[in-house]
């Protein structure tokens, strides 16, 4: 059997290694355009910010093996041709024509592997090719940038506030840049992130130094003597020696296109479960696919190094014979950014009412183990819960501790269809150094069956500063101790400050007018749905807990 | 309506609580024996060792205020009598009596909540009451254990290598003791770990200088000048100033046995998924009830702190009108020892025979982050699957990395019935500072996958050491770097050393007796499974892949 990959990523070369794996026999070629094969690229930012000291780090097995050329030879009996591009498939001849250094040749191939991954897409601005502006994506880009700030650069702009472009961010920042990142959206990691998140995860960045322009588009690159001299962006000039690009990707899928392979609803090439395209002689993953998104049914491209290699195993297990399955993804990701982890699963706010999915929410924080133990951290965890079903759809979190932890067991739950009554009762590990004795997943799920149960109403920072700017009657009850209260609060002139073990002995300092809406407000929502309580059984009718509490409060 | 609980730890307390949320009206009253109640137990090996500071932080709330009886009372109307000891339940009058300090006196219930808890068992051998021999299941144990250490106590043993004894191991080491740990069974931590991953655990806590005596029996405590001076075990003494005695616990179940209610078949209170017992008006939970073994679907007491607590909190909704469920548990539980986390889910090999379970073992090392971030720790995961259905049924993992993490989405997916095939493409958060591109998770479902589908056969270390001892036919290959090899290898004239790099091109050497089972060698078992691949391709036919790599072997 001759097996052709076209791309030697993550996708392309966990193919061409699984097929090996299975067939002792098979030729296998992999033909890939750069100069390396096998690049970790998800820890360039690493490789700049200094904690990962050698490019080829990210190129090598756990046992220390640099995964080159003659590397994939004499372990795998593996070929693979670099600087070698791919330029045209005949799927009658079942042959594709590549070229290395203008010299022309044609492989054949029973199988075909296209794993041609995706190119970053850069605005259509004046001066986005100018010196000192570049993407993030590959081992040269790396080394440009770390050459750009040898020779002095100190200021850098990032020109998108996704995971990438965070991820930069902290890079440059670690190496003393003055750094600024323009976001187009309205808040940071738009795509995964609501707002009220991604508000935490701006506030972090700010005490870090890095400025965050939410709400701004680009409007110009301006250059001086060939080289970036700054950003224009929502009408202002911002000074910049670096700038990067992080505004998204795009599949590679002109040579699957002219192939005539079918191209999905995306953008990218189509393949079924098997990771089969429209030929059936050739498979597909990683960033050129598109995929399944398993909470809203609709076709989406994850490009995730995970997913690639998922992928990759698939199709090498069905090119050898067998029948493996990739259903899909629900799109989790987490991304570090300074002292936080943020994290998300499933779909936010935004891609459930795209997907018609009618759900409630709920912010329940928590302590990321036993509060007495050193070292403890909260979370802010979110969740999103089908309505009907109770079926947990999304969660996002974020805080300083065992962030991922959370959202992975959450993903678990929300590929397995738990409900939240389930998630209640789930067995996880407990131990002071790992958890509270009610791990902040099960607090999650008992505040939202809370919700659901009408044990209490929530108000969201947003809904309380727009009935507080529309003078609405509201009366804020903040229930922490004098001292908390004393070091930030909600200013405005409706905020009383009882500590809650005081509460049942100073209701009568309430306003008892029906009109009035009373919001409890504490530090991470816990004290505030306590205090609701002993209002609703003292009598008191409106009364709404501020979700989340006073970390996701902004002035 | 007029609720007693009688136990103010963790089960009752919760319930009363709970009670009180969705009631205002209801009179609460807690009944406790000992000084304090909502005493966070668990965290008292860490108040010995140091790492917490006041006994009164393990009864605080996340935001400091102490949960005494004024903390109940001021806040939730709940009152608490401690020191006050619950006699006799009367069934027919609703009643319990209670005597505090002498002084009897009658409660009326509508309902009750038993939360007894449980008491520890000590070994019925000479002097186990001899002063300076313990527990440590109390705020008064954990004073006397550093009243004793700051007296000069410099000696321990701990009698039981369980959780709680490994626990006060590492406190006691920690204080500088010498200490040494006897254990009855073959290993440590036996009813949670298999012997291969206890291998590794026994491994770290004598690197860390603490000696542990497996398959050894305590046959006395020797006492001199009224105090402890030793303890004779497997017909040594070992001299020791301080012992702790870990041998498990009982549920105290006299009080509802003596009312006439059902005990189940462990000797805990019988509850049915209402957490209610066979007297409609009481509800019990917490360490005196017997719940349902998820997996084996056995009745199995779990004395845990997060169990009482979802326990409660279902007691609590059912008695003011609510139908919450509380299905069971799968023996979830993780320890931190040293630098180690082990943890475990679902049921070990003993648990699986004993259930009847057919399953598949295999073990799978893993980076617990991407290889190149600092900080990477390896882990060692294994799984047991159900033969047939190819379901996971149980999980077990140690080693310095983020160990919780994975055992808590494998807990998720036992309790969610996921087979390997499906967690093999698991969408899980993929980040270089939490994880490689294939979390541990992942590739243990993967590898085990290959092991079902014949890709390779695993050899353990027993049955390794087996064939060595009965001089079978055995060529060892170990495919580490010569450096690798140097450091340590398996002790045998039959082991012989070719990096992985070289196997193809030296295939020659290794014997083509068909006789001879080739036994592959590495570190973590990838390159082992990776040379047998190469040598299975090269036509030999008996190779086997020693599981997990030798951080399990011993000598």
């Amino acid at each position: 059997m001759n097996v052709v990959v076209i791309g030697g990523g993550a996708a392309g070369l966990k193919a061409a290694s699984r097929i090996r794996r299975k067939d002792a026999e098979a030729k296998i070629t992999v033909v890939e355009a750069g100069k390396y094969v096998s690049l970790g690229r998800c820890g360039l930012p690493y490789y700049i910010g200094g904690l990962v000291h050698e490019i080829d780090n990210l190129r090598e097995t756990t046992y220390g093996a640099i995964r080159d050329e003659n590397y994939f030879k004499r372990l795998k009996n593996i070929d693979i041709l670099t600087l070698t591009k791919a330029i045209e498939i005949d799927r009658k001849k079942r042959t594709v024509r590549v070229v290395n250094n203008g010299k022309e040749d044609e492989l054949n191939y029973d199988y075909l592997v296209i794993a041609t991954g995706s190119r970053p897409v850069k605005p259509p601005v004046e001066g986005i090719d100018a010196e000192g502006v570049t993407t993030l994506t590959s081992a040269e880009d790396a080394e440009k940038i770390i050459e750009m700030w040898e020779e002095g650069a100190e200021k850098a702009v990032v020109i998108g506030a996704g995971l990438i472009g965070l991820e930069s961010a902290e890079a440059l920042k670690n190496l003393d840049m003055e750094v600024t990142v323009i976001e187009m959206m309205d808040r940071v990691a738009p795509t995964m992130l609501d707002r009220d998140i991604a508000i935490l995860v701006e506030k972090h960045l700010e005490e870090k130094g890095v400025k965050v322009l939410t709400n701004t588009r680009v409007e110009k690159i301006v250059e001086g003597d060939g080289k970036v001299k700054g950003v224009v962006a929502n009408g202002k000039e911002i000074s910049a020696d670096l700038v990067v690009v992080a505004t998204g990707i795009r599949p590679n899928v002109e040579l699957a296109e002219r192939a005539g392979l079918k191209i999905g609803e995306t953008g990218a090439i189509w393949v079924n479960e098997y990771m089969q395209t429209s030929d059936e002689r050739i498979y597909a993953g990683g960033d050129c696919v598109e995929t399944n998104h398993l909470v809203t049914g609709r076709k989406i491209i994850a490009p995730f190094g995970d997913v690639a290699n998922k992928q990759g195993r698939v199709i090498g297990e069905n090119i050898t014979g067998g029948r493996a399955v990739f259903p899909g993804v629900i799109n989790t990701a987490v991304f570090k950014i300074f002292d936080f982890t943020v994290a998300a699963t499933g779909v936010n706010e935004a891609a459930a009412k795209d997907a018609g999915i009618e759900y409630m929410s709920v912010i329940a924080p928590g302590p990321d183990r036993a509060h007495y133990y050193p070292g403890t951290a909260y979370i802010r965890l979110k969740l999103l819960v089908e309505k009907g079903t109770w079926k947990v759809v999304g969660a996002q979190a974020a805080g300083m501790g065992e962030v991922a932890k959370r959202i992975d067991i959450l993903s678990t739950a929300v590929q397995a269809g738990m409900t939240i009554d389930q998630l209640s009762n789930l067995d996880l590990a407990y131990a002071p150094p790992y958890a509270p004795a009610l791990d902040p997943v099960i607090t999650a799920a008992n505040v939202a069956m809370n919700k659901r149960d009408g044990m209490f109403e929530g108000i969201t920072v947003f809904e309380l500063k727009e009935m507080l700017d529309r003078e609405d009657g509201i009366f804020i009850l903040d229930v922490r101790s004098e001292d908390e209260f004393e070091r930030n609060h909600i200013s405005s002139e409706k905020v009383a400050n009882i500590p809650l073990l005081e509460l049942r002995e100073r209701l009568s300092e309430i306003p008892r007018d029906k009109e009035i809406v009373i919001v409890t407000v504490c530090a991470l929502g816990l004290r505030s749905y306590e205090a609701a309580r002993i209002l609703k059984g003292a009598g008191f009718e409106k009364v709404k807990v501020l979700e989340g509490g006073m970390a996701f409060w902004f002035e």
